[in-house]
C-alpha cells in the first residue's frame, strides 16, 4: 500500500453488544497506548448493527445496518466480529478476508464449527484470523498455545471454560442446592440466559473445548467431534457423594493425545470432550469458584501450567480483543501474516467409547454376604478394574462406593447398565466421571 | 537471502548446561514438528562451551570454544544464548544483533541489567530479541505481557518467580523450621545452590521483577531500580505470626503502576520491589507451593489474572526457549521483526520510601494500662493508620499484634524504629509487609 506512514488503521466493528461496546470504550480510552504500541494510531470506521435506534451512545454517524459493505469499504483495514453465532457473521468473514483485510473475533460457535475453511481463507489471501476472545475471556490463552508452547508437545487440556455452570455447580456444593434450585438462583441474579440451555447443555463449553483441541494438537477439531454431556442430570447426591471422596464436582473440557492407542487407532489420537466430573479438592482446578475460568495444561517438556481469570464479560472479553487487534495491525504494518498453520498433525478423534475414562459409583444394595462379589465380577466381566470401594451398612440396605480404574469408557457405561438391571442392586444412586484422582 | 525455500534455519547455542542440553534434545526430538510450524527444518549449526571435554554426549564436530566466531557465521541464521551472566553474553548477543541475527536467551540478569541498550541494538538490525524462558521458566508470561495485554492498562503484577526462596518458606510453615534450617534442607536437596546468595538475597527475583516492569509498564526499569529484601531475615516467628492472622510467608515481586501520585510525583509512577511478605491464605498466590512459580496479574479490563507452572529446570527452561525460538525462525522467514518498542511510556520510577505499603508488627509490651495508646499515638505521629490491633497479656508481659493500612513505606519503617526506642516496648517480634489484605 502507498498509504502515508500516518494514516490510522481504520476498523469496523461488527455488532456492539455488551463486548462491542467495551471495545469502542477501549479503542478511546487507550489510544494513545494503542498508537505507540502498534506504531499508528487506530480508529473506528463503522459500526455494523442491526438496530441503530438501540446504540444512543455511540457516534451516530459510524453506525451502519449495511455489514457487508462496511467490511469491505476501501478505507477499513481490520474487522472486528463481536456479532456471535453462525450467520451472518461467516459470509461477513469470509467477505472481510476476500477484501484482503485481517478479521479479529470472538465467536467460538464459528470457529468451532467451521475453523479450517476460514483459517484456509485468511490463508489464502494472506491476512490474519485471530480469536484470543473466543476461549476463556481475558485469560491469555490461545495465544501460549500457540506460540509459548510452539516448541513443545500437549498432552492435556483440561478447562473450566463455562462460568455459568461453574457458578451453579459451586452453589450446588455450597447449599446442597439441586441442579434447578442452583440455576433458578443463577437466573435471578443474571448469571445465567434466560435460554440456558447453551451453558447448561455443554454446548458453549463443546465449541471452546474444539478450539482448545484444535490449537494443542495442530489437528482440526469441531464441535461435533467433542462427546458432550451437560450438569443437568448432576444431583445433589453426585455432590454429596463427590465431597466424600475429597472431590468437587466440576464441567470439565478435556482434550487429550492418546499416544499409540489401541488395535482400532494405531497412530496418536486426539480425545476431546466436555462433561462434568468429580476432581479432588486438592486438584488446582478444583479452588476456581463462581464465574471465573482456569485452564490446565500439561506439556511434555513444561510440565503442568495453568492459566486463570475471568471466563467472560464484555470488559475482559475486549481486553482479550484489543490484544489481538494490536496484534493484527503490526502484522498488516509489517506485511506479514502471524500465524502457523494449525491442522498439520491430522489426527484422528478418538469417540468417547474407546477413550479410556474412570468412574465413580454409588450403589444401593441389599446388605446380604455376596453382593460385593456379584457386583465385582460384572466390572471383572467388563474388564474394568476397581480402584477403591467403600461399603457402609445400614438396616437391611447397604451404600457401595466405587471409584474404578482408568478403562473405555463403553465397557465403563455398559457396567452400569448391567448394574442397574442386577437383582441385587436396588439403585444405582450416582454416577459420574472421575479425573486428576491418582 | 536468495536462500531456497527449503534450506534449514541453523541456530547457533551459546551455552550447554541444563537448559541447553535440554534445548538440544527439543529440537531433536521434535524435528517434524518444528518443521511444520517454522515451514523449514531447523537445526544446530554449532554450540559454544568453555570445556568441550565435559560434553562428550553432544555430536562432537558441533561444539566449539570459539563463540564469538559461531554467532556471527554466514551459516547461522539464529542464536540461542543460555550461558547466562552478563559478560561474555552481552557481547556475544552485541556480536549477534550486529551480523543480523535475532536472539533467544533466557539470561534474566543481562536482560535485567540492560535491557534498553539490547533491544535499541536488536532493533537497528531490524532483528529479534526473545527471552520468555528469562522469567518464571515455562509459565508462558512475557508474550501474553506483552502481546495479549497490549490493548489494556496493567495496574499490578505480584509474582512468587523465585523457586529456591519459595522452597524455603514453604518448608518453614510446614515445619515450623528457621531460616538457616530450611536453607539447609534445600541445599542438601539440591533445590538452593552452593552459594545461594543469588536466590536467598533476592537478587534473582528483582532481576524478573525488573523484566516484569518493563513490560507491563513500558517503562525502562532496571534491576538497579528495583527495591531489594530477601528472606535470611524472616524469622520462625514470622511465619507462626503469619499464620495467626490467617496469612503465609512468600517472597514477592510486586510491580505497581501509581496513577497521580503524590505531590512529588505528578506523573503515574512505577513502583517495583522485591521482599517477604504475608499474604492471605485465600489468596491465590499462598497455595503456591515448594519449587512452582506463579504470577498474578491485575489490568484495567481483563481483571485478575494468574499464570501458574514450573519456574526453573532444564526441560520447563528450553520449552519457553523453543517456543520463542519458533516465533524469530517464522519472523525471519516474513522478513519482519515480531515485537513493538517497549519502553515508550518512560515512567519514572518511584523509591520505596514513597511507595504505599502496609505492615504487620508484633511488640512485646509490658502489660499495663496505656501501652496501648502510646503505641498507637507513635503510629499516629507518622500518619500511619491501624487497620487491626490484637492484644494478648500474660503475666505483666503482652503481645501487641498490629497491622498498619497503607502508608508510605518510610513513614512505616520510622514508626518501627520509633517503637523500638520506645520504654514500654521490650521488643519488636516480627515486622513484615502484608499485601492483598483486603
Amino acid at each position: 500500500m502507498s498509504a502515508p506512514e500516518t494514516r490510522p488503521l481504520r476498523v469496523a466493528l461488527l455488532g456492539c453488544g455488551t463486548v462491542g461496546s467495551a471495545v469502542l470504550r477501549l479503542i478511546d480510552e487507550q489510544a494513545d497506548d494503542l498508537t505507540a504500541r502498534v506504531g499508528r494510531p487506530v480508529e473506528v470506521a463503522g459500526i455494523a448493527v442491526r438496530r441503530p435506534a438501540h446504540h444512543p451512545d455511540v457516534p451516530q454517524h459510524l453506525l451502519t445496518t449495511d455489514a457487508e459493505a462496511l467490511v469491505t469499504r476501501a478505507d477499513v483495514d481490520l474487522v472486528v466480529e463481536v456479532i456471535g453465532g453462525i450467520e451472518p457473521a461467516r459470509t461477513l468473514m469470509l467477505a472481510a478476508f476476500a477484501a484482503g483485510k485481517s478479521v479479529v473475533s470472538a465467536n467460538k460457535a464459528l470457529l468451532a464449527d467451521d475453523g479450517p475453511a476460514l483459517h484456509a481463507a485468511a490463508a489464502a489471501s494472506g491476512v490474519d484470523l485471530y480469536y484470543e476472545a473466543a476461549v476463556a475471556g481475558a485469560i491469555p490463552l490461545l495465544r501460549p498455545l500457540r506460540e509459548s508452547l510452539a516448541g513443545d508437545q500437549i498432552r492435556r487440556v483440561v478447562g473450566i471454560v463455562n462460568g455459568t455452570t461453574n457458578y451453579i455447580l459451586s452453589r450446588m456444593a455450597e447449599t446442597g442446592a439441586g441442579f434447578a434450585e442452583a440455576l433458578a438462583e443463577a437466573t435471578d441474579l443474571g448469571y445465567a440466559e434466560a435460554d440456558p440451555t447453551a451453558d447448561v447443555d455443554g454446548f458453549d463449553a463443546a465449541a471452546k473445548a474444539a478450539i482448545l483441541a484444535s490449537l494443542s494438537f495442530h489437528t482440526p477439531v469441531s464441535a461435533a467431534d467433542v462427546y458432550r454431556e451437560g450438569i443437568s442430570a448432576v444431583s445433589a447426591t453426585d455432590v454429596a457423594r463427590a465431597a466424600e471422596i475429597g472431590c468437587t464436582v466440576k464441567l470439565l473440557a478435556i482434550c487429550e493425545r492418546v499416544v499409540n492407542g489401541s488395535p482400532g487407532h494405531p497412530g496418536d489420537t486426539v480425545a476431546v470432550r466436555v462433561h462434568p466430573a468429580m476432581i479432588p479438592t486438592t486438584h488446582p482446578l478444583a479452588a476456581v469458584g463462581g464465574a471465573f475460568n482456569a485452564v490446565f495444561v500439561e506439556a511434555e517438556a513444561a510440565g503442568q501450567l495453568m492459566f486463570y481469570g475471568q471466563g467472560a464479560g464484555g470488559e475482559p472479553t475486549a481486553s482479550a480483543v484489543l490484544g489481538d487487534l494490536v496484534a493484527v495491525a503490526r502484522n498488516r504494518l509489517a506485511g506479514a501474516s502471524g500465524q502457523g498453520p494449525t491442522g498439520y498433525a491430522g489426527l484422528a478423534v478418538r469417540p468417547i467409547a474407546d477413550t479410556p475414562t474412570r468412574y465413580h459409583v454409588s450403589l444401593d444394595v441389599a446388605d446380604k454376604p455376596g453382593v460385593l462379589a456379584t457386583v465385582a465380577q460384572e466390572f471383572a466381566r467388563q474388564e474394568v478394574s476397581i480402584a477403591t470401594v467403600r461399603q457402609d451398612g445400614h438396616g437391611d440396605a447397604a451404600t457401595l462406593v466405587i471409584v474404578t480404574h482408568s478403562a473405555p469408557d463403553a465397557a465403563l457405561s455398559a457396567t452400569i447398565s448391567a448394574l442397574r438391571d442386577m437383582p441385587a442392586v436396588r439403585g444405582v444412586t450416582s454416577v459420574l466421571r472421575v479425573e486428576g484422582l491418582s
